[in-house]
């Protein structure tokens, strides 16, 4: 005997009939609780209950403070972008010009934010973070005022170490350093380890932070394939190893930027062999590492690591507060060398920042956050990459993030990325061109947008914008780099 | 008509007595206030007033939590230490070591802090300031943990301007690049205008925090002798420029460290002159600018700048908190280098710490604490001084600062300052040896003693500590410099 369907198994057939009709298409809002509610004759809880059971079976979705609208369902998912070749020479680095235009955006909140990579402070932990810092603020009087000078705070270096003992890295808070950020640790340690005028091996494409640093100490880069999907071409990087002297490789081997590779441990373990053989250190970057989205913490190349070659960095910036500048580094056997650095370069890491992380790791639920923030990005991005593959241009190819809050996306062949950051930010829309990702301004058809922020109508109509952009663009050519 | 003496006047002279005629010497503790009403058989409070009254008339002296003492007076002042000879050669620079034996001991709370110069949280407005980031903080929401990108937190470049043009600047916040710190500041500057084998000229004696910074870029050092009492020898100076090729001059023309030199306005601007005329910056270090000692602020070398080479640094850590890391510089023409040097070092400066000392210094009383800051700095300088006078060796020389908080110590010849600091760190006594003031590790004699703490039993004690091993240690050869 077939069971009647309740009340609101009824109107949510009646609006899933509407979808299938085309009568509501993809992306289209769909009624609101109160309107279906007159309509239909059923009380407001009823259509609430019905609206659930459509979002379950992935019919609906809500988008906070604006309503439910219809999922893009079986848009065909964009190919990957390609892999660059392999480059036959290091280049001196000039990017810094260009970044400095991309994050001049950064700084208007009118600005739709698909330039800089950080994510909205809406999915941080920002008001009980605060909170932990002025309570500790409040009570914690010379300690609060005074240097903590290297190797940094003590309660944060523990549970740092903790946490990167659970992803198989053998690490005591004395292997590590704190440091201003991820940022600060990557110049210490690549200060620890190469100078002006030697050449370090780099993804490509590659972080343009990294390419900055190098630029400022100028180091020269050797631009190493990545491989959507898998990271750096590690044949590529043997066959370098073997016809450069290369002082140093920056990898980001978990959740790469701008590709989101996660390299599997083989990969990781190859690497790190790699290098060790020819005792070259690896810079690891791992401030995505927490953002996986796959089921388990990937481990980093460190834990690899049997020489103290690898020189692992990291920070809280993506996952608790950017502008706490709370970073640290575990830079093996040149530890002693990036405390000395860290000393004259910039005293001490501010003391307060470092408390107040190292007590909302220990006491806030922190681990649960992430939890909460890995399953945010990941819808996230899904969101962007679904509406790139319906408003941009045929030939678009987007990468499929392992982790993190960027995608890659390759215009088709010819297509100015300058030209459309140019015109989108007359449209106040940021993006990042392709080019600042690398040493020698590849990627003039890339853009990476960045996915911080929770999906809303305003970033579907800046998408729509982009695309429309993208085709106007085309064949084009774009405005000289500067 | 002679008025009978009031009661408390009796009291005083009684004291006053006992002082002339020996029976309590100077640096003697006196009688507690309620020891002497009982044997006076007067009120508490007449003693509090006689002994105010002695106090007023520099007869004896209230050290906090441990009562009142009699003055040193008459001590005759020992002379300034000599300046040292012009070097010939440029070197390199390796102090980095003997450094981070200082800092180590300076640690531990249970040493005598004579070695790193940092102000005593109690003379700092310690508990206001960490309320005023908890306010913060609590009230920032996303503004809190968001980046604030370079050029930095605009309230605290106003305000950094604002006091700037009082010293007679023409700065505006525009002109400005926050930092982590005056450290980061001089680093930024640095390396703006010079880079690995390039030389730059600097004082001598120099703050080993300058020596270390050139150390970690591998830049070469001239060392220009400072003239006590003077500041930089110009002649000298004038005579290197011609003779070298020198990328930068790295100076602190208002108040030195470890001299305490204020250099004259004349002498501001005659070396700003002679660097213009060769197109040769001028970092300015001005660090402990605010901490004069004469009548009014001493105007910045910055305030002769007519071409924009003066890079003018600075901080609040001397005088608010040194452990919020908050900085800035001013670096004329090289603006646009700096910030986007700082950028590539460490992304941006944390943001709460620069919004709380903005808030600090425009509604916190930040003048006047300074007012009372200076007073208690200037008074403790003289306490440590006159006890270094009566317990040190003959033939001991020390420094009159201008401002500050550091005495530059010359021992009698054949003194190791190296011998004496190791053994005063196993009595718990920290000092800072002269060879670190040094690329040259010259000052083998000298020592830098810091007077930012409140005189008291403990640091009388250490002075007297250390003029015994200053005699043990004398014409006994010193341990070998690593």
């Amino acid at each position: 005997m077939i069971a009647e369907p309740l009340l609101y198994e009824r109107v949510a057939a009646h609006v899933a009939g509407l979808i299938e009709r085309g009568a509501l298409r993809p992306g289209d809002r769909v009624p609101s609780v109160r309107r279906l509610s007159q309509q239909q004759g059923v009380s407001v809880a009823t259509v609430v209950q019905a609206y659930l059971h459509l979002e379950d079976h992935g019919l609906i979705e809500a988008r906070p403070q604006s309503g439910h609208y219809v999922r893009r369902r079986g848009v065909t998912p964009l190919p990957e972008p390609r892999a660059p070749r392999t480059s036959a020479t290091a280049s001196k680095v000039s990017v810094a010009g260009l970044v400095a235009k991309v994050y001049g955006a950064s700084r208007d909140p009118h600005i739709v934010p698909f330039g800089a990579a950080y994510p909205s402070p809406d999915l941080l932990p920002t008001d009980r973070l605060n909170a932990t810092l002025a309570r500790i603020a409040r009570t914690s009087g010379a300690v609060g005022v005074s240097y903590d000078p290297p190797p940094g705070c003590l309660a944060l270096r523990r549970q740092a170490a903790r946490r990167a003992v659970e992803w198989g890295c053998a690490l005591t808070p004395d292997d590590l350093v704190t440091t201003v950020g991820a940022s600060e640790a990557l110049c210490l340690c690549l200060r620890a380890v190469a100078q002006a005028g030697d050449t370090v091996a780099i993804e490509s494409p590659a972080y343009f932070g990294v390419l900055q640093l190098i630029e400022s100490l100028k180091i020269r880069a050797l631009e190493i394939p990545s491989i959507p999907g898998k990271g750096i071409d590690l044949d590529a990087l043997e066959e370098a190893l073997a016809s450069h002297k290369i002082k140093a490789c920056v990898v980001s081997p978990t959740v790469s930027n701008p590709l989101g590779c996660v390299m599997t441990d083989e990969a990781k373990e190859r690497l790190v062999e790699m290098l060790a053989r020819r005792d070259v250190p690896l810079i690891e970057d791992d401030v995505y590492g927490d953002l996986y989205f796959g089921t388990a913490r990937p481990r980093p190349a460190k834990a690899f690591d049997e020489r103290g070659l690898v020189m692992l960095c990291s920070s809280f910036s993506k996952t608790l507060a950017p502008g706490y500048r709370v970073g640290w580094a575990a830079p093996g056997r040149f530890r002693d060398q990036v405390e000395a650095l860290k000393f004259a370069q910039s005293v001490a890491t501010p003391t307060l920042p470092q408390l107040a992380i190292a007590d909302f790791i220990e006491n806030g639920g922190y681990e649960h956050h992430l939890r909460g923030l890995r399953r945010k990005l990941a819808a996230q991005a899904q969101q962007v990459s679904a509406a790139i593959a319906e408003h941009f241009p045929a030939g678009t190819r987007v990468s499929r993030p392992a982790g993190g809050f960027v995608l890659w996306v390759e215009l088709p062949p010819g297509t100015s990325a300058l030209a459309l950051h140019d015109k989108a930010l007359a449209q106040a829309i940021s993006v990042a061109p392709g080019p600042i990702f690398s040493a020698k301004t590849r990627f003039s058809n890339c853009i990476r947008m960045s996915c911080g922020y929770p999906w809303s109508d305003l970033l579907e109509h800046a998408v729509r914008t982009l695309g429309r952009i993208a085709r106007e663009v085309a064949d084009r050519p774009g405005p000289e780099l500067d």
